[in-house]
């Protein structure tokens, strides 16, 4: 399969939840223009973005919302549930271990990670904060999927190498770095910091 | 001024750090490829990316690092202090209003706002949680440039028109919804879940 560009798979998201509203909302065919609106884009991006993957839609009648619905979550690899651990029971680390918008995507948080020996055994929701000096040795009972990264800057280098070498493949970073990783790791990063930035540089472009 | 994509608007957050990381380690020029491989990028982008807003470099000597760091300070408008409230005192909001990484770039939390009276008038870290149904008499009196939206999916749209009412021209949503807002307000969107759906869709596509 050729190479999707993040936008596009961003955009399968956002398509993804229009569809999931229209269906609680009875619907039972959407067209390209309504899928463009709640995407922000065009009707021709719609029909572009959906052609990488097969033939939905027939022209005239829109899509099929359950049939779209499924092409898109088996797409996105949403047919499954993924394991999870959180590396760093900071903030923000705190408030991803606890957000309720995961696990109704298959996203199970399954271990909490520190090196702080006074967070280590501590207990949040049910999930118990564990050393990372021990992540190899836990990976290698219990395979994750996915791991998200929420470290100081400083020591998100070194976490990702442990990681890496634990066997995880995709990594979230919300640490304000640029992460070195094999060919074969997957990364996405999320920088609160940078967002705002996007923010004040489309404030100050429009005062120019 | 021309459009300039938010892709590139990203790039030029990871240039800024990447010269703030090479100044305090006293380097004095970078190269574009040193910024194209901490940008994960080609050095033929990077020229593209600073060619919309100058002249940037000299041939063979690479980029001054301080002359480049105050040009791209300048352009993301991080010459300044920015105002900014946090919109929901749920799980996110706490951890955003504490997070120690925007007070260094000129993001300065100014206020906290809830609809829950249970949480309005507690205070986190001298940042007094003030009532949502106030906000519109609150920011006549003390304008704010950016707001960060962090409530449940069902009620964000209602506070972004109150908020939109009050003259907010910048929101960063972390509401897993499509806003619909004026053009003249610009929207960035962080869906925690959707990043996660990046790397289970990268993970997916490799299995196939």
């Amino acid at each position: 399969m050729k190479r999707i560009a993040d936008s596009t798979v961003r955009r399968l998201s956002v398509y993804l939840r229009f569809l999931e509203g229209s269906s609680q909302r009875g619907l039972t065919t959407v067209s390209s223009a309504e899928l463009a609106r709640h995407g922000g884009t065009t009707s021709a991006q719609v029909r572009k973005d959906l052609s990488f993957f097969g033939s939905f839609g027939k022209r005239g009648l829109g899509y099929s919302v359950p049939e779209l619905t499924n092409s898109i979550r088996d797409i996105l690899g949403l047919g499954r549930e993924w394991n999870v651990v959180i590396v760093g029971a900071g903030k923000i680390g705190t408030a991803l271990a606890q957000y309720d918008g995961f696990r109704p995507r298959g996203f199970h948080v399954v271990a909490v990670y520190d090196t702080d020996s006074g967070k280590v055994g501590t207990r949040w929701d049910g999930i118990v904060v564990r050393d990372f000096s021990q992540v190899a040795r836990d990976l290698a009972s219990q395979p994750i999927d996915i791991a998200v990264l929420a470290v100081p800057a400083e020591g998100a280098q070194d976490a990702v190498r442990r990681l890496v070498d634990a066997g995880v493949k995709a990594i979230l970073n919300f640490a304000p770095v640029q992460l070195k990783v094999p060919p074969d790791v997957a990364v996405r990063s999320v920088n609160m910091a940078m967002e705002l930035e996007g923010l004040s540089y489309e404030l100050s472009s429009r005062a120019r």
